[in-house]
């Protein structure tokens, strides 16, 4: 018997990641494979509110992904990978982030794109296989490209999201600035969360030269509700930092309604942190108008002054 | 005025590699970007061949690439990037190589698959922007596939090669049987070289862990004119080894005909070539019956072997 594929997204998964891994298994199996999805890790609550919306079950999590065949969704670096995967053996790549550290030794499907999320390449990737994604599937894909895009209002968003999202919203019979309204709702429902809690719940590190970092993010219509524990925030963010040994923790409260974002700061590296940000932080907290992607706008400047 | 973008292949550039940077250059073209092909280093005399066969202009050499803006084709790794690639911005990457270190720090168009050549990708592209390849380009994307594939008979070979060789050979108005005979003609001119000529003109180095090693490949429908001369082509493979601290130096010396390869190799390391490869040297030579592609058969078990 041949060995099952496991496509999977990253750590601290979101529903892009979680959207992505169980649509393109769907397909991988229209097509004749043995792919079943998986998380690296805990459900957030947009997520387990779409699953239910779509009456989708949880993909199952993956503990330890070693000696597995490995598709990876929505990551290309190991420090955001399951557990394991650098004694997996990774088949496929499909993305759209930067290009990280992941090598293979043999030629492999590899499509990374510059586009809102990895949803939006998945839909076309159906396209191109002359498969109709079902309802269910449709409104999981629906969902990873408007939780991604911010209902298309980032700036990371591209014509092609907003013609892919006018095909799936046609396909799962929502409206989709209703339907996103809907998800965001779900989003930002931070306030029953301990401040470790809101500030790991979106959270990636990342290895730039000799430094590790952790850029966490909050994206919420209520950013009061975070800033006004602001000296809780900033002491589960020292923690953090100090036990994963961490240059800085830069933590991006987004306003989704202003579209702009409130960042604090913890660790050394402060001043390498406000200079890639080109900004000053006063009592650790900077505002950045117009900031809204951790992926476009912060993590390349950040890379930059860190190498 | 903005700055043109460079579409380069690796060094010891092969006809898939610079047939690829033309032809990306003028669909980058059609599609209003400011896109120029550029070499990494001499042409080989196929691809000489190919150029005036088609009565395309040679691009020119890029000497350093520092501060460029660049799309790499049918490579993606430092180590075979040209000089300076390292302090120039990867705007994009098509290939059909294992996944190497080139990194970014923002999201790109990466888009790899594992077909016989880059030129079938960038066939396939040229489809999806809903653009036909003159009959130039269509020559020229035409001798990258055969010239990679070996006329369609490497193990390397897909389907999609197949059935993108027949589309271009139509619009380029060859029989591609024919041609591809033409080519290899070309390909196997080696007789008039000297030995380090020989072993360097289809070389690429590779980093497996600590280990640096070289592998070339000449590919010919004589390699007997090799053979007859091994201690002085093994003398000019020490000599490399020595100059550049490799572990091992690997030659394949492919029997188009045939499809086999002998195996000749130097440096320290002849013990873990051998484990990878799984056979002996006797006098520094190994025949590897049905072996034909370096990129499938040789890198993936050698980079087990030494890391
Ligand atoms: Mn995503
Ligand atoms: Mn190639």
């Amino acid at each position: 018997m041949s060995q099952s594929t496991y496509v999977i997204g990253h750590q601290q998964p979101d529903t892009d990641t979680i959207c992505s891994a169980v649509a393109y298994a769907r397909l991988k199996e229209k097509q004749g494979a043995d792919a079943v999805p998986a998380r690296a890790g805990e459900l957030n609550p947009e997520t387990q509110f779409v699953l239910e919306r779509w009456d989708v079950d949880a993909p199952s999590h993956l503990e330890d992904a070693s000696g597995e065949q490995l598709i990876l969704v929505d990551h290309n670096e190991h420090s955001q990978t399951v557990t394991g995967a650098r004694e997996a053996e990774i088949m496929e790549i499909i993305d759209h982030h930067r290009i990280g550290d992941v090598e293979t030794s043999s030629p492999i499907l590899f499509r990374n794109e510059p586009v809102g999320s990895t949803a939006t390449i998945l839909s076309e990737l159906f396209d191109d296989a002359g498969e109709t994604p079902s309802t269910r599937t449709a409104g999981l894909l629906l969902s990873g490209l408007l939780s991604d895009t911010v209902v298309l209002r980032s700036p990371t968003t591209t014509d092609r999201d907003r013609v892919v999202a006018e095909e799936l919203a046609e396909i799962a019979g929502v409206d989709y600035e209703e339907y996103g309204k809907e998800l965001l709702t779900h989003k930002s429902k931070i306030g029953e969360k301990t401040p470790r809690e809101m500030i790991l719940s979106d959270f990636k590190e990342f290895e730039f030269g000799t430094h590790e970092l952790g850029i966490g993010q909050i994206e919420t219509v209520e950013p009061a509700v975070v800033l006004h524990q602001k000296d809780a925030v900033l002491e589960a963010m020292d923690d953090v930092a100090t036990e994963r040994e961490y240059s800085a923790f830069v933590l991006l409260v987004t306003d989704l309604l202003e579209e702009d974002t409130t960042a604090l700061v913890a660790g050394d590296e402060i001043e390498t942190v406000e200079a890639g940000l080109d900004t000053a932080f006063s009592e650790q907290e900077a505002f950045l108008p117009g900031v809204m992607s951790r992926k476009k706008q912060v993590v390349p400047p950040l890379e930059d002054a860190f190498r």
